[in-house]
């Protein structure tokens, strides 16, 4: 991969692969006191996302919990390799130049978590699954 | 583990267990321009640590490079499963309240990351090992 001349922005979010995102966001509210952020289920990637924050809440990086709806990759990675962290996910203003500039052809976008245009590296950097989300296409923000 | 009363603030980093926290870091900034906010070795711990951050830089979450410098569990930790995730760490305003209220009588308080005092709980959750980090325990930000 060439060099980003597009870095990222910041981390978003640490994935999380759990079997069940209910029991996994209770234990976290229970030993960390994190609240849920949002729950929303992605049809069409096949799975729950459930974000918790700390009492510091939104704007910081949130812990995205990751349950597999159906059977797929996910669902085979949970069972081959158990539940704990999946991916990394880095915020950038532009998804298409970032996947240019690391001349990666491979990644396919796709609309991820709270509707941003979102991809995964298809090189693991360091040993970490990262992914990318585009910020400027994020729903707007609740109550406004 | 019982209901914390001291909750976490937020995620401070996501520890990231490498063989070469200088190769990592390297790959880190060539594929997605992540920059070196800080370097240290911790000598009674036994690891090299390097920060990492994105174009908004430093008071978000970090990616903490974790680079063990002799044999010891993290190496053999290492050889075993390969580089990758490790550790997610969360912020707290007092560590001992939160171990006296999560009644984790295991875990042990050291001196971690950038002079704070740290601690990774007995128990995972959601296959997550979790450290705690307390912020009133770091040093003064450089600068000042």
């Amino acid at each position: 991969m060439s060099r980003a001349s597009v870095g990222v922005n910041r981390i978003d979010h640490v994935g999380v692969l759990v079997p069940d995102a209910s029991a996994a966001s209770a234990q976290f509210e229970a030993a960390l006191g994190l609240t849920i952020d949002e729950d929303e289920v992605l049809e069409d990637v096949g799975v729950r996302l459930v974000y918790l924050v700390g009492q510091e809440g939104h704007g910081y990086c949130d812990l995205q919990l990751v349950e597999p709806i159906r059977d797929g990759p996910l669902r085979a990675h949970l069972n081959e390799h158990g539940q704990g962290p999946h991916h990394v996910c880095f915020t950038t203003d532009d998804i298409d130049q970032s996947l240019l500039d690391l001349d990666d052809t491979g990644a396919k976008v796709f609309r991820g978590g709270k509707g941003r245009r979102a991809c995964f590296l298809s090189e693991r950097i360091g040993g970490v699954l990262v992914e990318l989300i585009e910020t400027s296409t994020a729903k707007p923000a609740r109550g406004l």
